[in-house]
């Protein structure tokens, strides 16, 4: 598969495919959220019609992801995991928190920077919450006018003397996978950095990882897809995907 | 349709059903949205993989709502609408802001005031946004403990000196009608009040309301639904439904 994508790319870039300009003329290019950072997050699962509650953990100078599930709404019987995943060795540590157990699986998406990405629309400034004092967010979509209808929106706020560029509300459909994935996830209580780099070492009782293959670290992998409006095919880019796993 | 629920209703209160009590014995009530209110949403149909912009007029005193699609996203062809939803007649217009046509028809819900239903759960506190200087929320649902998961999530401010309790981020799922309902909203833009009444007055071509069945306004309508966790039967409320029209 990931051969696959790679081989893709390959063609379009010595074809001389036509790709769409990386930022609009219309809009300065949107500003990028800190590469380390900490918080809570609530996610909706329109497929499976549930909310997940997830502590995250996010490395983006050494390519480390960790998720723990918040055992926060109790269901009898309901297991919880924490997720390692090292996108330098393409590695997916599953670790079941009642069981103590842990298994080693390959990741299956290249990694992405939690970001706004470059060639994102502007689709709106305005004010959450109470008026007068409310959060002021900048809200942006993958849109392209008249050639691409949005699969993702991200409310950031804007950039501010902190680093700003916070993620606040991101909402992603992907109805070409199955089973499809629309999730809508809300961020909140974010800390700028990382507390204690030990959340990413797998525990002990982890199996060592396999030899997986070379991760895919480029966000900017191009894919061929058709546009729901008819106008033809268009690009669409890796970077967009904002499912956790 | 109407009157088959107002039957369960007089069924349900007379054969004297445990109905689950209003509120839960660990934590306050929540506060109350104002009655009117208006603001802007960004609605995100999972169902439908679209995005729609509104403009919102809220008149809980009148009972009334006037919802405007926004011309943000240009497509070409596309329609934009005005709803006017009268509930104490019954009846909504649909107009159509492109050919200036109206079209009348009845209300398919009962009315709802915008706002945490009483008998909700608190699921969380936390900041939105920049650390330390974000936005102060509280997420709430219509989880029961171990009866009853989410099918609705809803943020909104705590109350403050200017009537807070403004909603922020609403999720709700029905996968019990056909099609589903999927819908992520972000509210914002809210103010309190409503500026000019007028627009609620529909346009001088729009036809005479039809003679509609008398409308529901009672909002503790019962239903009788299964669980998804086979506990049995449980009972639902009809004030949780929070799609827009």
């Amino acid at each position: 598969m990931n051969k696959l994508i790679l081989l893709s790319v390959v063609v379009a870039v010595a074809t001389g495919i036509n790709v769409p300009p990386s930022t609009s003329v219309e809009q300065q290019p949107p500003c990028q959220t800190a590469a380390q950072w900490e918080g809570r997050a609530s996610e909706w699962d329109h497929v499976q019609g549930r909310n997940n509650r997830f502590l995250i953990s996010f490395d983006g100078v050494g390519l480390r992801k960790r998720v723990i599930e918040e055992k926060k709404s109790f269901m009898p019987g309901r297991r919880f995991y924490e997720y390692l995943m090292e996108y330098k060795t393409n590695t997916m540590y599953t670790i079941n928190m009642n069981l103590q157990t842990c298994t080693v699986s390959q990741l299956k998406q290249p990694w992405q920077n939690h970001t706004i990405p470059s060639d994102a629309t502007l689709e709106d400034e305005y004010e959450m919450g109470d008026p007068g004092s409310g959060l002021h967010v900048q809200e942006w979509s993958d849109r392209l006018p008249a050639r691409r209808s949005e699969s993702w929106i991200g409310i950031y706020t804007p950039k501010t003397e902190n680093g700003g560029c916070w993620p606040v509300v991101e909402v992603f459909t992907d109805d070409t996978t199955d089973p499809p994935v629309s999730l809508t996830t809300r961020f909140f209580d974010i800390t700028p950095g990382i507390k204690n780099m030990s959340v990413f070492v797998p525990p002990s009782f982890c199996p060592p990882s396999d030899d997986f293959e070379p991760p895919i670290t480029n966000q900017y992998v191009e894919i061929h897809v058709e546009n729901a409006e008819n106008y033809g095919p268009i690009y669409t880019f890796y970077n967009y995907i904002k499912s956790w796993f």
